[in-house]
Protein backbone atom coordinates (compact mmCIF):
# COMPACT_ATOMS: atom_id res chain seq x y z
CA UNK A 1 0.00 0.00 0.00
CA UNK A 2 1.30 3.38 -0.42
CA UNK A 3 1.93 5.23 2.30
CA UNK A 4 -0.51 7.93 2.83
CA UNK A 5 1.40 11.81 3.72
CA UNK A 6 0.10 13.07 6.87
CA UNK A 7 1.37 16.07 9.11
CA UNK A 8 4.80 15.48 11.55
CA UNK A 9 2.05 16.42 14.55
CA UNK A 10 -0.36 13.74 13.30
CA UNK A 11 2.94 10.75 12.61
CA UNK A 12 3.70 11.58 16.12
CA UNK A 13 0.10 11.16 17.37
CA UNK A 14 -0.51 7.61 15.30
CA UNK A 15 2.22 5.36 17.60
CA UNK A 16 0.12 6.66 20.52
CA UNK A 17 -2.95 5.88 19.17
CA UNK A 18 -1.26 2.87 18.05
CA UNK A 19 0.00 1.14 21.41
CA UNK A 20 -3.76 2.29 23.04
CA UNK A 21 -6.04 0.31 20.31
CA UNK A 22 -3.39 -2.50 20.99
CA UNK A 23 -4.26 -2.23 24.84
CA UNK A 24 -8.04 -2.13 23.84
CA UNK A 25 -7.71 -5.05 21.71
CA UNK A 26 -5.67 -7.12 24.25
CA UNK A 27 -8.93 -6.09 26.44
CA UNK A 28 -11.40 -7.18 24.15
CA UNK A 29 -12.90 -4.61 23.11
CA UNK A 30 -13.70 -4.37 19.20
CA UNK A 31 -15.34 -0.56 18.89
CA UNK A 32 -14.35 2.51 20.68
CA UNK A 33 -15.89 5.91 19.59
CA UNK A 34 -13.61 9.43 19.23
CA UNK A 35 -14.98 10.55 22.23
CA UNK A 36 -14.09 7.35 24.40
CA UNK A 37 -10.44 7.61 22.68
CA UNK A 38 -10.11 11.00 23.39
CA UNK A 39 -10.91 10.75 26.88
CA UNK A 40 -8.22 7.62 27.59
CA UNK A 41 -5.31 9.57 25.55
CA UNK A 42 -6.48 13.04 26.30
CA UNK A 43 -7.44 14.94 23.09
CA UNK A 44 -10.98 16.19 22.04
CA UNK A 45 -13.10 13.61 20.35
CA UNK A 46 -12.81 16.31 17.28
CA UNK A 47 -8.82 16.26 17.08
CA UNK A 48 -9.22 12.29 17.07
CA UNK A 49 -11.95 12.54 14.41
CA UNK A 50 -9.62 15.09 12.49
CA UNK A 51 -6.05 12.56 12.79
CA UNK A 52 -8.22 9.94 11.30
CA UNK A 53 -9.89 11.81 8.54
CA UNK A 54 -6.72 11.97 6.87
CA UNK A 55 -6.42 8.32 6.07
CA UNK A 56 -9.92 7.14 5.32
CA UNK A 57 -13.28 7.22 7.10
CA UNK A 58 -13.19 4.17 9.58
CA UNK A 59 -15.47 5.43 12.20
CA UNK A 60 -19.36 5.18 11.32
CA UNK A 61 -22.28 7.73 13.60
CA UNK A 62 -23.36 6.69 16.44
CA UNK A 63 -20.98 3.22 16.43
CA UNK A 64 -17.94 4.06 16.54
CA UNK A 65 -14.50 3.14 15.27
CA UNK A 66 -13.49 -0.86 14.34
CA UNK A 67 -10.15 -1.19 17.04
CA UNK A 68 -9.39 -3.79 14.85
CA UNK A 69 -9.11 -2.27 11.19
CA UNK A 70 -8.06 1.18 12.61
CA UNK A 71 -5.49 -0.45 14.43
CA UNK A 72 -4.11 -2.37 11.18
CA UNK A 73 -4.58 1.00 9.07
CA UNK A 74 -2.24 2.90 11.55
CA UNK A 75 0.22 0.19 11.75
CA UNK A 76 0.19 0.05 7.87
CA UNK A 77 0.83 4.00 7.35
CA UNK A 78 3.59 3.45 10.07
CA UNK A 79 5.28 1.17 7.74
CA UNK A 80 5.48 -1.51 10.03
CA UNK A 81 4.74 -4.37 7.33
CA UNK A 82 7.45 -3.45 5.05
CA UNK A 83 9.85 -5.52 7.04
CA UNK A 84 12.32 -2.60 7.25
CA UNK A 85 15.93 -4.30 7.85
CA UNK A 86 17.94 -2.69 10.99
CA UNK A 87 21.48 -2.98 12.67
CA UNK A 88 22.43 -2.23 15.82
CA UNK A 89 26.10 -0.30 16.18
CA UNK A 90 27.47 -0.33 19.66
CA UNK A 91 26.83 -2.64 22.16
CA UNK A 92 27.19 -0.95 25.17
CA UNK A 93 24.39 -0.34 28.27
CA UNK A 94 21.96 1.17 25.75
CA UNK A 95 22.80 -1.41 23.09
CA UNK A 96 21.98 -4.04 25.42
CA UNK A 97 19.11 -2.62 26.78
CA UNK A 98 17.78 -2.45 23.41
CA UNK A 99 19.02 -6.29 22.12
CA UNK A 100 17.46 -7.60 25.31
CA UNK A 101 14.27 -5.32 26.09
CA UNK A 102 13.51 -3.77 22.99
CA UNK A 103 10.86 -6.33 20.77
CA UNK A 104 12.01 -4.81 17.09
CA UNK A 105 10.07 -7.40 15.73
CA UNK A 106 6.66 -6.65 17.10
CA UNK A 107 6.83 -3.28 15.23
CA UNK A 108 7.68 -4.91 12.04
CA UNK A 109 11.50 -4.12 11.98
CA UNK A 110 13.97 -7.02 11.43
CA UNK A 111 17.33 -6.55 13.96
CA UNK A 112 20.08 -8.09 11.68
CA UNK A 113 22.88 -7.76 13.36
CA UNK A 114 24.97 -5.81 15.53
CA UNK A 115 28.29 -4.30 15.96
CA UNK A 116 31.10 -3.33 18.69
CA UNK A 117 34.80 -2.66 18.80
CA UNK A 118 35.15 -4.57 21.89
CA UNK A 119 36.47 -7.70 21.48
CA UNK A 120 34.42 -9.41 24.88
CA UNK A 121 31.14 -8.71 22.99
CA UNK A 122 31.81 -9.57 19.21
CA UNK A 123 30.35 -13.40 18.32
CA UNK A 124 27.91 -13.08 21.26
CA UNK A 125 24.73 -13.62 20.24
CA UNK A 126 21.90 -12.04 22.25
CA UNK A 127 18.67 -12.51 22.19
CA UNK A 128 18.88 -14.13 18.44
CA UNK A 129 21.27 -11.20 17.20
CA UNK A 130 24.60 -11.66 16.35
CA UNK A 131 27.50 -9.06 17.72
CA UNK A 132 30.34 -8.83 15.09
CA UNK A 133 32.95 -6.85 14.54
CA UNK A 134 32.87 -3.50 13.64
CA UNK A 135 35.41 -3.56 11.04
CA UNK A 136 33.30 -5.97 8.97
CA UNK A 137 30.89 -3.40 8.99
CA UNK A 138 31.89 -2.51 5.38
CA UNK A 139 31.74 -6.04 3.83
CA UNK A 140 27.97 -6.51 6.04
CA UNK A 141 26.47 -3.65 4.05
CA UNK A 142 27.75 -4.59 0.44
CA UNK A 143 26.56 -7.98 1.36
CA UNK A 144 23.14 -6.80 2.67
CA UNK A 145 19.94 -4.74 2.47
CA UNK A 146 19.89 -2.09 5.92
CA UNK A 147 17.82 0.44 6.20
CA UNK A 148 18.15 1.50 9.21
CA UNK A 149 21.07 1.83 12.21
CA UNK A 150 20.68 2.25 15.63
CA UNK A 151 23.22 3.90 16.54
CA UNK A 152 24.24 3.40 20.49
CA UNK A 153 27.73 4.05 20.20
CA UNK A 154 29.72 6.56 22.95
CA UNK A 155 29.17 10.51 21.81
CA UNK A 156 32.95 10.75 21.50
CA UNK A 157 32.78 8.87 18.10
CA UNK A 158 29.35 9.33 17.38
CA UNK A 159 29.89 11.75 14.29
CA UNK A 160 33.13 9.70 12.94
CA UNK A 161 30.65 6.62 13.28
CA UNK A 162 27.37 8.12 11.73
CA UNK A 163 29.79 9.70 8.90
CA UNK A 164 30.68 6.14 8.11
CA UNK A 165 27.08 4.41 8.20
CA UNK A 166 26.41 7.57 5.67
CA UNK A 167 29.28 7.10 3.17
CA UNK A 168 27.88 2.99 3.50
CA UNK A 169 24.49 4.72 1.89
CA UNK A 170 22.45 4.08 5.44
CA UNK A 171 19.16 5.23 4.80
CA UNK A 172 18.17 5.96 8.25
CA UNK A 173 19.96 6.07 11.65
CA UNK A 174 18.04 6.24 15.04
CA UNK A 175 20.38 8.12 17.13
CA UNK A 176 20.65 7.25 20.93
CA UNK A 177 23.83 8.84 21.25
CA UNK A 178 22.78 12.84 22.69
CA UNK A 179 25.20 14.18 19.55
CA UNK A 180 23.65 15.85 16.94
CA UNK A 181 25.19 13.79 14.18
CA UNK A 182 24.27 15.65 11.12
CA UNK A 183 23.66 18.70 9.14
CA UNK A 184 20.10 20.26 8.67
CA UNK A 185 19.75 19.29 5.50
CA UNK A 186 21.27 15.40 5.04
CA UNK A 187 19.07 13.34 2.84
CA UNK A 188 19.43 10.79 5.83
CA UNK A 189 16.79 10.52 8.01
CA UNK A 190 17.65 10.74 11.76
CA UNK A 191 15.28 10.31 14.75
CA UNK A 192 16.89 11.49 17.66
CA UNK A 193 16.39 9.96 21.06
CA UNK A 194 18.14 12.81 22.99
CA UNK A 195 17.83 11.98 26.58
CA UNK A 196 18.64 15.09 27.75
CA UNK A 197 16.77 16.78 25.81
CA UNK A 198 13.43 15.25 27.52
CA UNK A 199 15.03 15.48 31.26
CA UNK A 200 15.21 19.09 30.07
CA UNK A 201 11.62 19.43 29.13
CA UNK A 202 10.58 17.64 31.97
CA UNK A 203 12.85 20.08 34.49
CA UNK A 204 11.28 23.23 32.67
CA UNK A 205 7.87 21.79 34.04
CA UNK A 206 9.07 21.27 37.76
CA UNK A 207 10.63 24.41 37.78
CA UNK A 208 7.32 26.18 36.65
CA UNK A 209 5.44 23.91 39.23
CA UNK A 210 7.85 25.30 42.04
CA UNK A 211 7.14 28.50 41.02
CA UNK A 212 3.57 28.55 40.90
CA UNK A 213 3.75 26.78 44.64
CA UNK A 214 5.86 29.85 45.55
CA UNK A 215 2.80 32.36 44.16
CA UNK A 216 0.33 30.18 45.54
CA UNK A 217 1.99 30.92 48.99
CA UNK A 218 2.68 34.34 47.99
CA UNK A 219 -1.22 35.60 47.52
CA UNK A 220 -1.58 33.43 51.30
CA UNK A 221 -2.29 29.76 49.28
CA UNK A 222 -1.36 27.02 50.54
CA UNK B 1 14.64 33.80 39.07
CA UNK B 2 11.13 33.35 38.35
CA UNK B 3 10.67 30.80 35.58
CA UNK B 4 8.53 32.45 32.01
CA UNK B 5 6.17 31.08 30.34
CA UNK B 6 6.73 29.70 26.92
CA UNK B 7 4.94 27.90 24.70
CA UNK B 8 5.40 23.78 24.59
CA UNK B 9 7.26 23.48 21.42
CA UNK B 10 9.31 26.47 22.26
CA UNK B 11 10.44 24.34 25.76
CA UNK B 12 10.97 21.50 23.24
CA UNK B 13 13.72 23.67 21.11
CA UNK B 14 15.44 25.36 24.09
CA UNK B 15 17.52 22.01 25.11
CA UNK B 16 18.45 21.82 21.78
CA UNK B 17 19.69 25.53 21.99
CA UNK B 18 21.47 25.01 24.77
CA UNK B 19 23.67 22.02 23.49
CA UNK B 20 24.23 23.86 20.39
CA UNK B 21 25.66 27.42 22.37
CA UNK B 22 27.35 24.76 24.88
CA UNK B 23 29.22 23.09 21.03
CA UNK B 24 29.72 26.96 19.91
CA UNK B 25 31.43 27.68 23.48
CA UNK B 26 33.45 25.13 23.53
CA UNK B 27 34.57 26.12 20.50
CA UNK B 28 35.65 29.57 21.58
CA UNK B 29 32.90 31.26 19.56
CA UNK B 30 31.91 34.22 21.39
CA UNK B 31 29.00 36.07 19.42
CA UNK B 32 26.50 34.01 17.01
CA UNK B 33 24.06 36.01 14.67
CA UNK B 34 20.47 34.13 14.81
CA UNK B 35 20.70 33.66 11.04
CA UNK B 36 24.24 31.92 11.67
CA UNK B 37 22.62 29.55 14.53
CA UNK B 38 19.73 29.04 11.95
CA UNK B 39 22.03 27.44 9.72
CA UNK B 40 23.41 25.39 11.84
CA UNK B 41 20.16 23.99 13.43
CA UNK B 42 17.73 24.42 10.35
CA UNK B 43 15.51 26.78 11.30
CA UNK B 44 14.83 29.83 9.77
CA UNK B 45 16.74 33.48 11.74
CA UNK B 46 12.96 34.78 12.10
CA UNK B 47 12.20 32.00 14.07
CA UNK B 48 15.31 32.06 16.26
CA UNK B 49 14.78 35.36 16.86
CA UNK B 50 11.30 34.45 17.46
CA UNK B 51 11.37 32.30 19.73
CA UNK B 52 14.71 33.89 21.55
CA UNK B 53 12.10 37.38 21.97
CA UNK B 54 9.95 34.79 24.67
CA UNK B 55 12.97 35.84 27.48
CA UNK B 56 14.46 39.03 27.03
CA UNK B 57 16.35 40.81 24.22
CA UNK B 58 19.92 39.28 23.88
CA UNK B 59 20.99 40.11 20.43
CA UNK B 60 21.22 43.19 19.02
CA UNK B 61 21.59 44.03 15.24
CA UNK B 62 24.24 43.42 13.18
CA UNK B 63 26.27 41.90 16.31
CA UNK B 64 24.81 38.77 17.26
CA UNK B 65 23.93 37.53 20.80
CA UNK B 66 26.59 36.37 23.36
CA UNK B 67 26.76 32.90 23.36
CA UNK B 68 27.77 32.26 26.88
CA UNK B 69 24.75 35.26 28.20
CA UNK B 70 22.56 33.51 25.99
CA UNK B 71 23.52 30.05 27.56
CA UNK B 72 22.94 30.56 30.85
CA UNK B 73 19.75 32.55 30.17
CA UNK B 74 18.37 29.24 28.66
CA UNK B 75 20.35 27.22 31.02
CA UNK B 76 18.18 29.05 34.07
CA UNK B 77 14.82 29.10 32.26
CA UNK B 78 15.18 25.29 32.04
CA UNK B 79 15.52 25.31 35.95
CA UNK B 80 19.22 23.72 35.85
CA UNK B 81 20.25 26.23 38.68
CA UNK B 82 17.82 24.36 40.90
CA UNK B 83 19.28 21.77 41.76
CA UNK B 84 16.59 19.49 41.97
CA UNK B 85 16.96 15.98 43.16
CA UNK B 86 15.74 12.23 40.99
CA UNK B 87 16.01 8.63 42.14
CA UNK B 88 16.43 6.18 39.47
CA UNK B 89 13.78 2.68 40.29
CA UNK B 90 14.85 -0.14 38.31
CA UNK B 91 18.76 -0.81 37.45
CA UNK B 92 18.35 -3.21 34.35
CA UNK B 93 19.99 -2.49 31.51
CA UNK B 94 18.66 1.26 30.91
CA UNK B 95 18.58 2.19 34.40
CA UNK B 96 22.46 1.18 34.28
CA UNK B 97 23.27 2.99 31.06
CA UNK B 98 21.67 5.86 32.59
CA UNK B 99 23.56 5.78 36.12
CA UNK B 100 27.32 4.99 33.90
CA UNK B 101 27.09 7.32 31.25
CA UNK B 102 24.37 9.74 31.73
CA UNK B 103 25.70 12.88 33.49
CA UNK B 104 22.56 13.69 35.54
CA UNK B 105 24.93 17.03 36.62
CA UNK B 106 25.98 18.13 33.83
CA UNK B 107 21.77 19.07 33.30
CA UNK B 108 21.32 20.68 36.72
CA UNK B 109 19.84 17.18 38.50
CA UNK B 110 21.09 15.35 41.47
CA UNK B 111 20.80 11.29 41.26
CA UNK B 112 20.60 10.84 45.25
CA UNK B 113 19.52 7.46 45.12
CA UNK B 114 19.01 4.01 42.66
CA UNK B 115 16.56 1.52 43.81
CA UNK B 116 15.88 -2.37 42.81
CA UNK B 117 14.44 -5.57 43.77
CA UNK B 118 17.21 -7.46 42.55
CA UNK B 119 18.92 -8.65 45.49
CA UNK B 120 22.57 -9.07 43.26
CA UNK B 121 22.21 -4.79 42.70
CA UNK B 122 21.08 -3.82 45.78
CA UNK B 123 24.11 -2.57 47.90
CA UNK B 124 26.06 -1.67 45.02
CA UNK B 125 27.36 1.75 44.16
CA UNK B 126 27.68 2.80 40.31
CA UNK B 127 28.99 6.26 39.76
CA UNK B 128 28.79 7.32 43.27
CA UNK B 129 24.85 6.55 43.54
CA UNK B 130 23.78 3.33 45.75
CA UNK B 131 21.30 1.36 44.72
CA UNK B 132 19.23 0.77 47.56
CA UNK B 133 16.59 -2.25 48.55
CA UNK B 134 12.98 -1.15 46.75
CA UNK B 135 11.53 -2.32 49.87
CA UNK B 136 12.97 0.94 51.94
CA UNK B 137 11.67 3.70 48.78
CA UNK B 138 8.92 4.61 50.96
CA UNK B 139 11.16 5.07 54.06
CA UNK B 140 13.83 7.08 51.46
CA UNK B 141 10.80 9.30 50.54
CA UNK B 142 9.75 9.96 53.86
CA UNK B 143 13.04 11.20 54.77
CA UNK B 144 14.80 13.02 51.66
CA UNK B 145 12.75 15.57 49.45
CA UNK B 146 13.00 13.60 45.97
CA UNK B 147 11.35 15.66 42.87
CA UNK B 148 11.80 13.64 40.09
CA UNK B 149 11.75 9.48 40.01
CA UNK B 150 13.23 8.38 37.00
CA UNK B 151 11.16 4.96 35.82
CA UNK B 152 13.19 2.03 34.22
CA UNK B 153 11.91 -1.40 35.84
CA UNK B 154 10.23 -3.78 33.52
CA UNK B 155 6.78 -3.04 31.66
CA UNK B 156 4.68 -5.07 33.28
CA UNK B 157 5.17 -3.63 36.79
CA UNK B 158 5.30 -0.01 35.09
CA UNK B 159 1.85 1.17 36.06
CA UNK B 160 1.82 -0.34 39.93
CA UNK B 161 5.52 1.47 40.56
CA UNK B 162 4.56 4.62 39.30
CA UNK B 163 1.18 4.20 41.47
CA UNK B 164 3.50 3.81 44.14
CA UNK B 165 5.84 6.76 43.43
CA UNK B 166 2.52 8.72 43.06
CA UNK B 167 1.37 7.80 46.18
CA UNK B 168 4.55 8.96 47.82
CA UNK B 169 4.31 12.25 46.23
CA UNK B 170 6.40 12.37 43.03
CA UNK B 171 6.62 15.06 41.50
CA UNK B 172 7.58 14.33 38.05
CA UNK B 173 8.20 10.91 36.28
CA UNK B 174 10.67 10.85 33.57
CA UNK B 175 9.44 7.62 32.37
CA UNK B 176 11.34 4.61 30.29
CA UNK B 177 9.19 2.04 30.12
CA UNK B 178 7.04 2.40 27.28
CA UNK B 179 4.04 2.22 28.93
CA UNK B 180 1.64 4.92 29.70
CA UNK B 181 1.97 5.00 33.71
CA UNK B 182 -0.71 7.81 34.32
CA UNK B 183 -4.23 9.22 33.56
CA UNK B 184 -3.99 12.11 31.04
CA UNK B 185 -5.28 14.97 33.81
CA UNK B 186 -2.76 13.61 36.26
CA UNK B 187 -1.18 16.30 38.07
CA UNK B 188 2.09 14.44 38.83
CA UNK B 189 4.28 15.58 35.52
CA UNK B 190 5.41 12.82 33.02
CA UNK B 191 7.95 12.85 30.15
CA UNK B 192 7.91 10.00 28.14
CA UNK B 193 10.89 8.47 26.35
CA UNK B 194 8.93 5.83 23.96
CA UNK B 195 11.23 4.09 22.34
CA UNK B 196 8.56 2.44 19.59
CA UNK B 197 7.51 5.48 19.16
CA UNK B 198 10.11 7.27 17.96
CA UNK B 199 11.14 3.88 16.29
CA UNK B 200 8.02 4.37 14.38
CA UNK B 201 7.96 7.83 13.57
CA UNK B 202 11.33 7.16 11.87
CA UNK B 203 9.84 3.88 9.94
CA UNK B 204 7.24 5.88 8.94
CA UNK B 205 9.64 8.04 7.05
CA UNK B 206 11.38 5.56 5.62
CA UNK B 207 8.71 4.23 4.28
CA UNK B 208 7.37 7.42 2.84
CA UNK B 209 10.81 7.16 1.39
CA UNK B 210 10.05 3.92 -0.46
CA UNK B 211 7.47 4.93 -1.63
CA UNK B 212 8.71 8.32 -3.40
CA UNK B 213 11.66 5.66 -5.02
CA UNK B 214 8.82 4.12 -6.60
CA UNK B 215 6.95 7.18 -8.03
CA UNK B 216 10.69 7.90 -9.23
CA UNK B 217 11.14 5.20 -11.00
CA UNK B 218 7.32 4.57 -12.49
CA UNK B 219 7.59 8.45 -14.21
CA UNK B 220 11.35 6.40 -15.44
CA UNK B 221 13.33 8.46 -12.69
CA UNK B 222 15.91 6.38 -11.21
Amino acid sequence: MKNIKVSNNVIRRLPRYLRKLDELQYNGVQRVSSAELGSYMGFTSSQIRQDFSHFGEFGQQGYGYSVGLLRNQIATILGMDRNHKAILVGTGNIGRALMDNFCFSEWGIDLIAAFDVDEDMIGIKRNGVEIYDAATLFDFMAGHHVDIAVLAVPSDVARQVADNLIALEIRAIWNFTNVDITEPHSNVIVENMHFSDSLMALNYYVSEKDDSMVCAREVGGV
